[in-house]
């Protein structure tokens, strides 16, 4: 949608059009309209400061060059009005900081708290067609013939096709320039705000976010709000607008079981000695059978429901499964007739590792003397982390084995039928605000004002991000509101924007901040 | 029991009377005892003669040094009368020859064929106390605190605790001395064989016998005999004197199930892709249980069943189930109430090697593309290598899975529900002799006039060795008539042989060279 718009805009009588508009020939102009003249006017100054951003380095570990981020983004926000601030914890100052913002709005009775992590994934410079930290534009997406594009020397219109390629161009400066010109748009159109605004601007995401739950907690007061907007990913490989309203939990665990004390001759011992490999299959085909469906005990007892607004927004989601399914050669799915975006509704068992003895050229006459499986699990919304575990150990036990947290000793081997070893690893909940949820309807409702084609309406991920914290500390309903295009390399060499994925991002903002 | 006759030969008034009654003053010396009294004179020069065999390198991929093992072994056997001969196919005259011999005993109607060999596993000497072939003799196992013993200054009486190290010392030179010598004995003491005997001594064993079947057939008029006796290996590890009447055959077989075309986050596909993992678990517990049930249709339908001269044989041999049990930490074992020797009886099904994805420190939340169990299968007597494996592809193949040869393409994945690749190994059958055939119960009678303990009559060794060659080929039965001590460290470092196990050798190879 956005690149028909766009293209319609290049058109030069459509252009003169708007200026008019701009000057208030045509009373009804919507706010969506006026930021987007705006934005013609300014388009190569918006980019030119975005191209100035994003060459300062910005990886969690460089904490000079941080600093340079943080300061930078305090200047530009201070210049729309906004109270700025740096907050670490008190006993760790030399850490990347939050970039808080309060821009109050008088009368305002709601407040939006958003959220965009304005450092990146480190990059290996080798890697990359130019320097992460030289950001570059081009006509197009490399992989489909774009050629560079300098801006100084271009006469052209901006093309909302054009990129700019860089680390953190789209994951997640790319919020940035869009906020910062919405508010800008916002202002010479004399529109106003219709919330407070606070901002949470992450320096360590994807280091881990090691201090995110402390700062939550330690500034508590500052954040409080009546909505999250999390600015960052990418939107729908569609193109469609898209609205994401909750991430799955993850965690995960190892299960080994044990045979002989030693790898036995399999001619001497074979047909006597228990052989592990078999136990363990037993074991799992206990757990769960091959077509998905779970057999331990209350493993799904505590999923939230799919509510008829669940039921109404898959019904409305573009549906790729047979394509996926071509696409990786799978002749069926787990729990056939249920939809991917269905399937993320539920938690998941899955074997992501098994080992046992050697296979291929390596395989050795032998009985080995244990087999571990680990297996992933992910969490739907109202499952918690250890109670899944503990569900998953109480089946194991319920088949004979004796659970121990440390590999077995003789008398532990010899004193119980079955030992299996079970190492728990760590894990976090699933976050998930109700579809329906007012608040966040009415982000989409504004969302729709903005752009004419059908959102999407995600009710979950399938992946997991540690939002929880957010959710556990601050009570507040979050919605992932991403604006960045699906192939943008996020995380790899050759990051990128596509331009009109910015234009994008104002255009919703400015419904976004002066939503009824 | 050797080790208690032994320890009596020392008393010096027994020596006395044995050297007077080799002299012929009681006239009812058995056979046996006039061995010993031949043995007993010249221990020091049969210990020297072996020495200086024992220093001849013999890996079979050293051509030089075996060709002076073959020679070695066709002067000895030359001086004791036999007829001897080196044997190569035609067309591949440089590989180790067959050193065949024949001894004719004028009368005899009965023809014994006797296989040693003489090569050895190839040896480290960085790994051994001495140099492989630089043998030496120690006091006792050096684990158990034996020290080296000088020959030339020793003026002690040969203690059958000594041991030999060096390589192929039991692994299989250690018949060899014992044979020579025993035909020297019976010589001295003009005690006629009652047998002919032919001599098959081959020099590639350890280099997995690569020519063996073509010999055999090339040269199979030459080998017409009774029964094959194969000297090699150890005795059972309480010491008692042991007849074996086969071993296992083995094969294998690897089957790999698919599951997406390419790796897929656990999270935006779990619960949604089908899991490899999952699929082979399902598939492995459809296959046996891990009580050791094997549910395979048919696969133990060609077993040859358990004779009641079987069934004494098991009654008689030393049990050393629990001990093994407790040895290996096992709370219980496959198919319980069998016991280990009994277990040998029936055909095995063991999953050798078990991998998908990975498990540990590198488990990573994906699903993998795939899952591999490798299959180790050993063979009782009856059970042919490839229709085993045609039975577990049924097998497979009844749980839905289409079979493939090759890893499968994209339309092979779509049009089947579920694929298995599965890779067949090679193998060989089972080789047993009745354990009532009255000749191999003849052989067994000559022991037990050689030696006052029980006789451990083991109707199949557990282990696989390709005995099929000589059986297929020949059409002869063959017993297996070990002489080494059981902890000799074959095909390890610090190889050794107990001297007290070649003078067993004489003993019983006494007895059987003049069976009735």
């Amino acid at each position: 949608m956005v690149t028909r718009i766009q293209n319609l805009l290049l058109a030069p009588i459509l252009i003169v059009v708007l200026v008019l508009s701009s000057t208030g020939a045509f009373a009804q102009t919507s706010t969506v309209e006026k930021v987007r003249e705006y934005r013609i006017q300014h388009e190569y100054d918006i980019l030119n400061e975005y191209l100035t951003f994003l060459k300062i380095p910005n990886v969690a570990s460089d904490l000079p060059n941080i600093k340079r981020n943080a300061n930078y983004l305090v200047k530009e926000f201070e210049k729309r009005g906004a109270r700025m601030e740096l907050l670490t914890l008190p006993d760790k100052p030399d850490v990347p900081p939050v970039v808080y913002g309060e821009l109050k709005t008088p009368g305002a009775e709601r407040t939006l708290i958003i959220y965009v992590h304005y450092d990146g994934q480190p990059a290996d410079p080798k890697n990359w067609t130019h320097n992460p930290w030289e950001p570059t534009i081009y006509s197009g997406s490399m992989q489909e013939g774009g050629k560079p594009v300098s801006l100084s020397e271009s006469n052209e219109e901006v093309n909302p096709d054009w990129r700019i390629y860089g680390r953190s161009a789209s994951d997640d400066k790319a919020p940035f320039p869009a906020i910062l010109h919405t508010l800008d748009a916002l202002k010479q159109s004399s529109i106003a705000l219709t919330s407070n605004l606070k901002f949470f601007f992450e320096g360590e995401e994807e280091a881990g976010s090691p201090h995110v739950r402390q700062i939550l907690e330690h500034y508590k007061d500052k954040f409080q709000g009546d909505l999250w907007l999390f600015f960052d990913g990418p939107k729908h490989q569609s193109g469609r607008p898209q609205v994401v309203f909750g991430v799955r939990g993850v965690t995960g665990m190892e299960v080994t079981v044990y045979g002989p004390s030693r790898p036995l001759h399999s001619g001497h011992y074979g047909g006597w000695s228990p052989v592990p490999g078999q136990m363990l299959a037993e074991l799992l085909s206990t757990m769960k059978k091959e077509s998905g469906e779970i057999l331990i005990e209350g493993f799904n007892e505590n999923t939230a429901p799919i509510t008829e607004a669940d039921q109404r927004a898959f019904e409305t989601l573009p549906n790729y499964d047979r394509q996926i399914r071509e696409d990786l050669g799978l002749n069926w799915t787990e729990m056939e007739g249920r939809s991917l975006i269905e399937s993320y509704m539920f938690p998941t068992l899955t074997i992501r590792g098994l080992e046992s003895g050697n296979t291929g050229e390596l395989a050795r006459n032998v009985i080995p003397t244990k087999a571990v499986a680990s297996l992933g699990i992910r969490l739907a919304k109202g499952n918690d982390p250890e109670r899944m575990k503990d569900r998953v150990e109480a089946h194991i036990a319920s088949q004979g084995y004796h659970i121990v947290r440390q590999e077995p000793n003789m008398e532990t081997r010899l004193n119980n039928r079955k030992v299996a070893k079970i190492t728990r690893g760590g894990g976090y909940p699933a976050v998930r605000t109700p579809i329906d949820n007012p608040m966040a309807q009415q982000v989409v409702g504004a969302i729709k004002k903005a752009t004419e084609e059908e959102i999407i309406l995600y009710p979950t991920f399938g992946g997991s991000l540690p939002l929880f914290h957010f959710e556990e500390v601050m009570q507040t309903p979050i919605v992932i509101v991403p604006i960045a295009n699906h192939d943008n390399n996020q995380h790899a060499p050759d990051e990128n924007i596509r331009i009109g994925n910015i234009w994008y991002g104002m255009d919703i903002y400015a419904e976004i901040f002066t939503m009824d």
